[in-house]
């Protein structure tokens, strides 16, 4: 299912989001809306605006609480971006120059402060003080994540669960955020905002294993990003575990770790042997498991067309190419 | 007047402060709290905790309200701190090692980001709407200060009002966002939230042009950072400004901002330059005029403890060595 039929019940919201992201670059002085326009107007899939209004949906629809927050968790996301493109030093996203290959790396990570500003503001448009305090605690959660990370980078041993908590605060918890925030903002009652929040969480944690599988297995150009950047970062994901465990002696990802043989020839390989073994199907059936949790999360919730765009949404999650 | 004699009235509340800092990171994991120790730590002047506690002593001194943005304000002021020594990969800050230097500028990126997003985390724990919106403006006015600084960057045609602009943007910002929101948080009377944020400002543009003096007649050892930064990061400020003006011809400055000649000379000519002629005293003439303007911003205030203090800080930032 396309993510246009997906987001059908939310169709003229999500323009206004687009309006909304416009209206932040618009009234900046030109040096900085050019830079504003580079990073918010590219195409995103708009994946967390659309599942705040979806998840605001189910109680009480109040799009002038919704659409700040909307717009918060999209310019939250962006300035991520921005920030892990200037720290791992990234030239292409989405199919175009990063802010630090175009403009340079201290611009990279001012703009990325004004983002994550920005998206404070916006989130404290909602006028909710819990959820105000739940973006930052968020953003903090992120923060936090991609340091564990970079902490663990080329270490061998790791385990499944430290790589779960990991892409739980830097992915599932932005997600998290997205879905429990417009649950809150719509005056859901607590086991819907529960049922939501976990459904958000699950979805993310399905979401980032599908991301490292791509980067492996993903198609370069539509991906509009090169493949095995994990790898090079030195970033130890779910493909690379696997890999290391079932084929213990003289395995690519050890040798890059352990900086022994070409680099690039040990990133060439592991993508290589990671591709054509059993293990694509093994990652994609864990990613497959929290997909179904998070379906079973919805479970609560009334059957309607919304219900029926998260569940697409979470499918279509698993089945991307990009 | 030392800063102990110019914070008696608030003493016993600035410890409160420094055992906030230290919960910020004795709660935490223990590789994030090493970062966090390290940047939050050390021996800062707490000049910004200080202005929201005084500022909030006019009306209704609510130390529940005022503590958090106490904490708030400083945690900000450090996480500018550590993204600014990563652009500009400064190696040393207040006699010790630079994040960036000590762990990597992605470690110095992303603990940034914690710590603005736990400023934000701590400002919301106000539970005052207005002053989370306006700590968030505030934090987008930094970083279009500092953007607007960094396109500036080498050019050698800029107007005094520009450089007021950007310093204003910032550091300006964040001293005003701690006077006025000390005012705000004691219901204090629009008059007197008027004439506190005025005052931080003033107090505030002040403190830069200092600073901007500084950077080229301090003392090393004293400062704990090098002199002629601004000039190696080509940044136009007044100092550098009146040396164009004063010296067109043959001027160390144009050399430097013109790439002709060795970098390290023409900064070391503009320093002694600078430092044996009366432009000097014209520049601390220029913030003098400030610290005039923020001492009569504090007329309307009541004539106590509170307000004395916040004159002699006004006098301690004019003098400061470092």
């Amino acid at each position: 299912m396309s993510l246009g039929t997906i987001y059908e019940p939310i169709r003229e919201d999500l323009v206004k989001v687009e309006d909304g992201l416009r209206s932040v670059y618009q009234g900046s002085p030109s040096w900085l809306s050019e830079l504003l326009a580079h990073s918010l107007g590219s195409s995103g899939k708009r994946v967390r605006p659309a599942l705040v209004l979806l998840s605001g949906r189910f109680c009480s629809y109040n799009l002038s609480r919704l659409l700040p927050m909307a717009l918060a968790v999209e310019v939250l996301h962006t300035a991520t971006l921005v920030h892990d493109d200037a720290i791992d030093n990234s030239a292409v996203r989405r199919g175009r120059a990063t802010i630090n290959k175009a403009w340079g790396e201290d611009k990279a990570i001012l703009l990325g402060d004004y983002l994550l500003a920005k998206a404070e503001e916006l989130a404290a448009a909602t006028e909710n003080l819990p959820v105000v305090r739940l973006f930052a605690r968020t953003i903090m959660n992120i923060a936090s994540g991609e340091l564990r990370q970079s902490f663990d980078a080329f270490r061998l041993e790791q385990t499944r669960q430290q790589y779960l908590e990991r892409i739980s605060g830097k992915t599932a918890s932005l997600l998290c955020l997205a879905t429990e925030s417009g649950a809150i903002l719509s005056q859901a009652p607590q086991e819907l905002v529960t049922a939501l929040r976990e459904y958000g969480y699950n979805l993310g944690i399905a979401f980032q294993i599908v991301d490292d599988i791509l980067d492996f297995i993903g198609d370069e150009v539509e991906m509009g990003k090169p493949v095995g950047s994990d790898l090079a970062e030195g970033t130890l994901t779910l493909p690379a575990m696997l890999l290391l465990e079932r084929y213990p002696d003289d395995n690519p990802v050890r040798r890059l770790f352990q900086n022994e043989g070409d680099r690039q020839e040990n990133i060439r390989q592991a993508i290589e042997l990671f591709r054509d073994s059993p293990l694509v199907e093994e990652c994609y059936q864990v990613a497959s498991d929290y997909h179904a949790r998070g379906c079973r999360n919805l479970e609560v919730l009334p059957d309607n067309a919304n219900r029926r765009s998260l569940q697409e949404l979470a499918g279509y999650v698993l089945a991307r190419k990009k």
